[in-house]
């Protein structure tokens, strides 16, 4: 009998995780939001992952329940873990992922490096923080934005007046969360694979280039980071998988403060953008590494196969047409690009494909990627 | 639109083609035999491949019919195109794939080297290429052998009786193929991809280990094979790709001799055992580069990402359990090891997997995957 992985939300993360399942011969099942999406192959129900009756009818039929995101309701959640069914992360996990300021107060409490932050529940405590920071704050909703929504950059308290108000109108006490804005040199991300029986292994620490909020560009290895800062990249990365219990695939954003810290930014517990380079230039892809973790199955190196690995998104894609009318003209210009596309309609800064190269010559590597990238794009 | 491939024949080889049509975003479709086959993951169909009115039906949602074997009859082959579908290879290319003797004939129109060879109708026939090659040959039924089926080795014209006796049965005329006995070193395969039109990539020769006429290991590139050796085993495969007219993966089975010629040993007109390795050791793997070659799209680059890499068969499996009860005994001790399985039923003798191993110490890859592969024997 198969192994059985049942992934809620039918996503691209979902979709690259059916090469992997397919070639080891691992069973993928998808509770899709509708039909059509991006892991349509691969889905075996469509329904609403905030209903508690239809993740468990589609839970109970397989070894472990995994997903594309993070937004799956943490009483849906804990219907499964009633059930017994394996749920990889589990709640306790997940909550760090799905509220940023239990985020921020857990790090804390494990002491893990961060900027500076506080929960500010009016205009008043804003204004404190930005007083106590140079007259600058990042401030965020705690739950729900990804992708650079629900987070602002504020000069002034009055600019997060409309978040406040549509906290008063919620009613249930809650907070905003404002954080010091980081003087970085650049942002980096680090990934580790955990499986519930412990072992863990850490990808190379990478560079990521954001545009507006979205990752647009990876680069693995990150440049200079070898030695000092590759370790207590993952180190960070070992410390808050196994502070938080993550199982599976999880990501830690970080800055490199221009004083050479790093603090973590942002957590995703799941397969993530600033991984898909390993699906051509490591051993083990991030894909393949999360059915083994939540499996719990041994994990697999985590090395690249590369000298230098290139990710470079396709985001938005053409205006008129689809991607796969650019196939053509990006293969024959860039024979060593890896096109990964996620069956998606192209739409204005909607991540729809990404391209890889991976190679011994970084600059080449950026070129070919962004080259063959960009063809799709108008 | 996406892009519709239909490959006719569910077996592994169409399993191995849906990891690259997902990423790269291009729909798959394959008409399997019976349900539950290796590929049925992107069955949309299953009927008979003999039938004209299956294929039929089949073709006309697709953009392109390729195969998963070379066994789809020629008329069946010629209703397709009759219908305008495009097929790739098309049946003047296949039949040279499906009859030995008409590929011994072609090959020797073009001057390619290969193995003294008749066509033997008769005892008699085949005592007289006995008497004139030492008193040995291969005997080779035309149609229908694979993996060593269909190949006798024969010391007396009495032994190929029971083939004759088919023959003269069947009663259309038919010949055995008798060729020498070569004296080789060891055997070497080269794979080249052409798209219709006209595009050539000939991947790295590697070198295979056969067992009782199967496929067993695979060395990429073959050891001891750069320059002279590596340019006429491409040379010989281009050759043969475009004097036959082959369009998506072929692979030419080559005899090293030991006084170090090349002859044509086998052709195979689809992704082949011998380039498994390139789906973790390649920039492009032969799967990817069959959709895209039957396509028409412009080839990828067929060069290695690693100086060896090396795929081992699991022929067989456990004889008691599944494959996937031992992925934790082969993950936990071969974390570099890629594991492959088709979904089939362990059965002796039959090939129900592989593991690639890539990285730059030969040895250390040949002794990975072999450990690996061993833990799914018994």
């Amino acid at each position: 009998m198969a192994l059985r992985v049942g992934v809620v939300g039918g996503g691209q993360l979902a979709r690259m995780m059916i090469a992997p399942a397919v070639e080891l011969g691992v069973e993928l099942r998808v509770l899709a939001e509708e039909e059509g999406m991006s892991a349509s192959l691969a889905a075996t129900a469509v329904g609403d992952y905030r209903d508690a009756e239809t993740v468990l009818a589609f839970a109970r039929d397989v070894d472990v329940v995994t997903f594309d995101h993070e937004h799956v309701p943490q009483d849906v959640l804990q219907t499964l873990v009633d059930a017994s069914i394996p749920v990889h992360p589990g709640p306790h996990a997940l909550r760090f992922a799905q509220d940023k300021l239990q985020m921020r107060a857990r790090l804390q409490e494990i002491g893990m490096p961060q900027p500076e932050w506080a929960a500010v529940t009016s205009r008043e405590e804003l204004q404190a923080f930005l007083d106590g920071h140079g007259g600058s704050a990042v401030v965020k909703t705690p739950r729900g934005g990804y992708d650079g929504k629900g987070v602002r950059v504020v000069h002034a308290a009055t600019e997060a007046d409309d978040w406040f108000a549509a906290l008063a109108e919620d009613g249930r006490g809650g907070a905003l969360l404002a954080e010091e804005l980081v003087d970085f040199s650049r942002e980096l991300a680090q990934q580790i694979a955990r499986r519930p029986s412990g072992e863990v292994r850490a990808y190379p620490v990478v560079e990521t280039v954001q545009r507006d909020g979205v990752c647009a560009e990876v680069i693995a290895p990150a440049p200079r980071s070898s030695g000092r800062m590759a370790d207590v990249a993952a180190r960070i990365g070992i410390g808050i998988a196994e502070g938080l219990d993550v199982t599976g695939m999880l990501a830690v954003e970080l800055f490199e403060t221009t004083d050479e810290r790093l603090l973590v930014n942002e957590l995703a517990m799941r397969p993530h953008n600033s991984g898909h380079w390993s699906q051509d230039g490591g051993v083990t892809s991030q894909f393949e590494q999360h059915l083994r973790a939540v499996l719990d199955l041994p994990l697999g190196d985590p090395e690249p196969r590369a000298e230098w690995s290139v990710m470079v998104n396709i985001l938005g894609g053409p205006a008129e047409g689809a991607l796969e009318d650019r196939f053509a003209t990006a293969m024959a210009a860039h024979p060593m690009a890896k096109v990964h596309t996620y069956g998606k309609a192209p739409r204005p800064g909607r991540k729809v494909g990404h391209v890889n190269v991976a190679g011994e010559d970084l600059d080449e590597a950026v070129y070919q990627a962004r080259a063959a990238a960009s063809v799709f794009l108008d």
